[in-house]
Parts: structure tokens; sequence; C-alpha cells
């Protein structure tokens, strides 16, 4: 039974990084107010949100308290902690669920959890010693990523095999954990969907975007994807097949590479996010309903926005640490659109902020 | 000389209403810190602002504090007691600046400032006093609204003349105060232009766009207004006269009435507001750089943004009182974008909240 929130109710929302903030931003167009939980106090959401609790994750006593004052807690980050992710549910709704979180944190339950549901992937093969490590590279070969189980993101947690490594020396690079190998594909090009799943079961996708990564980490944007209209069809299609199957309320994205395979496009997931993801910041600009506004609308129990792109192409450009420091010049970019995070310093590999490129092929 | 701010500024808003709310809001999309100044604790501003004082404006001393505390200040009302003005402007940058205030909280004032400009009026006269009223009935007629020079806002301190009203009741009605009586004009249709200028005086206008009151609210704003190019080009030029001559910084809006002369359209100013405006809500879902955006923008001593409008025709809709609650018939609507001002009650009369709905002519 959806319960949907009223205008004025209390979103929670753990983490607060530019996700957060943006959410919380999106909260407050809608009449709700945002707290925010974190640890860090310099944390960006905390500049825009109706409260703040600055309280580790691990704090039971602060998560509880969090959880009681909230009519729904939701996240920025998939790495929450289970035990901090049951602490929450023990006390009120958690959206998207437990079950989406369990999946997406861990590698080897999220590739089991693919396979089962007729989502094609990377040939992988678990791997939790260096013996298991021979036998995955003997069947997967040595074009692969070795990729710990938990806790990676921005290519954190992930090496590359070299022809002549000492096996048992790389899965001690990344710690001797739990570990899956994956095939390194040779694919066309990165794409994702970005769709919201609402608690009646509506499925709302955005254009299939295409990505490009500098260093692991999302540098550009492109909606909609240059691929043929059955592979974008395909790309919702298992995006839709995967927020249905996890019973999933909220935004995901879905991460996928697109193979030539002779004239068609094979499309193999990659990663599931579940959550607002990088790849759908241009709908702040360039779509009606930003993927934010759609979170929060999907979180609330209420009806999905429309997510009609603006203009003929949409891009979004990251601005990763010193980047930044351009924000003069592209202020002055006619129809540029700047987003700056409220970080204070301007680290290497940080994102800083983003801009939104909207192409038009003629007038209004 | 202008001085640009740079990331992580802080901007004060003196306002904590709907429109100080979306100043912060849009302040937070930049990487600046809005710092929200207003004497009621339940300001819908105070959710979403890094900083917020709870003070009554002729407080000298949390006024003074407030200013050194923030780089530049900015405020969602004309009604900015001069004295508070000053005080800020002792301690700070003003944008707009204390000659915006001070013509445009005096009608008496602005009605000189824009026949020095040659910019047409309806007829209108100064009333100090009863005799005075009597003499500008004679000058102007009975069709005519007797209205205080300050202080007036959403048909406050205004008085419809009838045919046969005793003109020194009349008088004492709106408490004796200074006034001026203006001539009620037959206007097709009241129009507005929503624009800004920037600190190096460059000037971006929106769209003209057309406007529906009902009891002094405004109740429906369309943009473009179905005005003739000459007329809508003549009425942003004299929208950048006003601008230009009170060297203008942020977003003005400047209200008219459009009257039919035979075969051409004449504009007359009714009122101008320096700063974001009502009718420029639209902006915030149906053109690339919202004006809140652009005030905060201009007021940052930044470039302006684009102004370029989503769709064929934008309507904004206010919902006033009890039409909130059908928020969420609203956010079934396809299309609709809801914005909701996080005001805990809905009082007859009080803005709660605008929907806005673009129409598209094809496909994007």
């Amino acid at each position: 039974m959806t319960q949907a929130l009223t205008p004025g109710s209390a979103i929670g929302i753990l983490g607060g990084g530019q996700l957060g903030r943006m959410l919380a931003l999106a909260a407050a167009r809608l009449g709700l107010e945002a707290h925010v939980y974190c640890p860090d106090p310099e944390s960006p959401a905390f500049d825009v949100c109706a409260r703040a609790t600055i309280a580790p994750y691990e704090d039971e006593a602060a998560l509880a308290d969090f959880a009681e004052k909230v009519d729904v807690v939701t996240y920025e980050f998939e790495n929450v902690p289970a035990h901090t992710a049951s602490i929450l549910a023990a006390h009120g709704l958690v959206r998207p669920g437990p079950e989406a979180l369990a999946t997406c944190q861990d590698r080897l339950v999220e590739k089991e959890f693919l396979e089962l549901n007729g989502i094609a992937t990377a040939p992988w093969a678990r791997v939790d010693d260096a013996g298991a490590l021979a036998r995955a590279v003997a069947k997967i070969g040595r074009r692969s990523i070795l990729k710990t189980r938990r806790f990676g993101y921005d290519g954190k947690g992930q090496v590359m095999l070299r022809e002549g490594s000492d096996l048992a020396v790389t899965f001690r690079t990344l710690g001797g954990l739990p570990a899956i190998l994956e095939a390194v594909v040779p694919f066309e090009k990165e794409v994702s969907v970005v769709a919201a799943r609402g608690a009646d079961g509506t499925f709302a996708p955005y254009d299939v975007c295409e990505n490009v990564h500098d260093n692991h980490i999302l540098k550009l944007t492109r909606a909609p994807a240059r691929l043929d209209a059955a592979a974008a069809a395909e790309a919702v299609r298992m995006a839709r097949v995967i927020a249905d199957a996890l019973d999933y309320v909220g935004v995901l994205a879905v991460e996928m590479f697109a193979v030539a395979e002779g004239e068609r496009v094979r499309l193999l997931v990659n990663e599931i996010a579940p959550r607002v993801h990088n790849s759908g910041h241009w709908t702040l600009d360039g779509a009606l309903t930003s993927q934010f506004e759609q979170h929060i609308r999907a979180i609330a129990g209420w009806p999905l926005g429309a997510t009609r792109r603006h203009g003929s192409t949409v891009e979004m450009q990251n601005l990763i640490g010193d980047e930044i420091h351009a924000y003069h010049e592209i202020l002055r970019e006619p129809g540029a659109c700047l987003h700056i995070y409220g970080k204070r310093e301007a680290r290497p590999g940080r994102k800083m902020g983003h801009v939104t490129r909207i192409a038009y092929d003629r007038d209004p």
C-alpha cells in the first residue's frame, strides 16, 4: 500500500555531497523539507537543507533519531553500510529499499541478480582468493579487471591485469578482499539509462545517454546517445527489467557497454547505481523534470514527472578539480548552464560542478 | 568598477518569503551561500539557506552584522524601509541600489521618474489632502483610483472612486496618507517585461508576458504575450530605458497596460518592481536561465545568462490559498511543473505555490 507524503513532509537524505545537495534543492521546490545526515561538517548539502545531522554512519542513536524525524529516508550513495540501512529501516521507510542496496553494493550479488533476470554482462568470475583468481584468468583471459565486490567507485578498488603480472601480488593489491574478475570488452561506447520507478510501479526513463570517462571519472554525457532506435529501446527495456525485479522506488542508473556485433549493437550491463547519477545531471537544465525532482517524487509516493528533453541534444561536462576555476569563462558562454557544488577545496579528481549545454536545431 | 564575486561568496537576502526562497535556491545552484534576513521565524526561505537572521528590519545591530557577513545584499520586496536600506548600504554593497528602491517604493517619485524619462503612464495627479483630491478628480475624472504613495501591494493601499462618493471620506479611507490619483485606463491586456541589467550595463529581457489578475492578485501569466512584434519591441525598449535610467543591477519587472488606439497598441507603464517578480516565475521551468539565477548573476557582478524560452508558449498559474490543496492533481498532470513554497498555513489570498505548463508545437 502506497502512502503519499503531503507537502511539508520531511525527506531524510543520507549523504551530504553534491547529489544530496541537489536532492535537497529538488525537495524544496516541491515544498518538502530536506534533512541531511552526514559525518562531514563541511558537507555541501548542509547549506541548502532545513535540518542537518552531523554524525558518523555508525551512530545508532543519531540514525534512529534522524529516521524518526523524517517521513522517508533516501541516500546519495549505494555504499550505505548494511547495519546503517537496517537501523534506518527499523525506524521508518527507506527508499530505494534495502533489497536494491544489498544487490547494488556487492558486485557479485549484482552480477548474479542480472544473470537471474536474463540481462547480459561482460564475462565474469568470482574471486575469493589468489587461487580463484588463477582459475578466473584461465576462464576469462588476461584482458580483464579485478574489482573488489564492495565499496568501489570512480575506479577505486579495481586493478587491470597485465600480461606478465603475478596473480598473487595482484590479488593482494586490492587488500585480499573478495572480488570478481571481469573481462574487458571492446565497447563502441558507454551508455546509461537514467530512469525512475514510482511507488505504484510506473516507469519513466530519460533519453538513453552516452558517456565518456577519463581516468575512471565521468567527464562528458551526451543525450540522446548516438544509438539506433532498436538499441535505445533495448537499453530502456533492460533498465525496466532491472527496476521491476528490484521492486525499485526512485531514480536509478544502469550503465552499459555498447558492443558492435556485425551490423547490430549488443548491450552489456556494467553496473547499476541505485540512486540519482552523474550521467543524469543534464536533466536539471535539459529536461522538463530533473532526475532529482523525479527521485523526490518517487520516494514521496507521488506521480512521476515528464521526462521530455529540451533541445536537439544536451551535453553535460563535469568540472573536476581545478577545472572549476574556469567558471567565469563558462558564465560568459552563451546558453551554458553552470552548477557549482559549494565545495571549499578543489582537490584533484574532486567533482566541483558541471556545465550543461543545450543544442537547438531551430527557434523556440 | 565592477567587482565580481567568487564562488563561495555570501548573498544576503532581505525577506524570507517565496521570492527570497527561490533566490536562495538559485544562489545555491551557482555555488553561492544564501544568508536570509527576516523577522518571521517561520519564513519559507529559512529552510533552504546557509544562514538565517531572525530580527526586525529596524534592528540596526542585526542589520549591520548581517551586511558585514555577506558580499552583497539584495531584497525580495521594494518596501524596504529607507533607514534599513541606508544602514545596509553603509556596511556593504546593496543591489539593486538605493536609487532604484527610492524610486520604486513611492508612487509619486516613480511617476515623476517615468515622466522625466519619456515613459507614458495613465494620467495621474498628486494628492496630499482632500482638497487636492477634489482638484485631481476635476482634472482626471471619476474613473480613477486613489493609491497611497507608499507600501501598497496586491491591491492594498488603494481605493476605486465611485460616482457619488464623498471625496473627503474616500481620502480618509486610506488613512489620510499622501497619495496619487490614477485614471482607470480601458486596457486590452496587462503585460509585463521581466528583464535583467548586469553590473556592466548589459540588458537581457525575457519574452514580454501577459498577465491576468483576480482581485488585484496575479492569477495567470502567459509567455510570450499576444502582442504584435512592434508593441513587444516597444515594451522591451521602455523597460530598458527604465533600467538604464536607474543604473539598475539585477532583475526588474515593468508592468504595463496595453491600450488599443485604433490599429495600434499603446503601452502605459503601471508600475516598476525592483526585484524578481511573480510574472517571471514561468522562467524557472520555461527558460534557459530563471529570473532568480539571472538576478543572482547580476548582483554577483557575473555575466547574465541566456533568456531563451522553452516550448511555444509557457503558462504560469499561481496557487493561492486553498488552491494549493489541488497539488496532487497537478502532480498527475502530464508535463505540469509544480512549485510549493513551504508555507505552513494556506490563508486566503496567500501565494502558496505555482504551476508552469509548457506547450510544444512539435517534438524536441
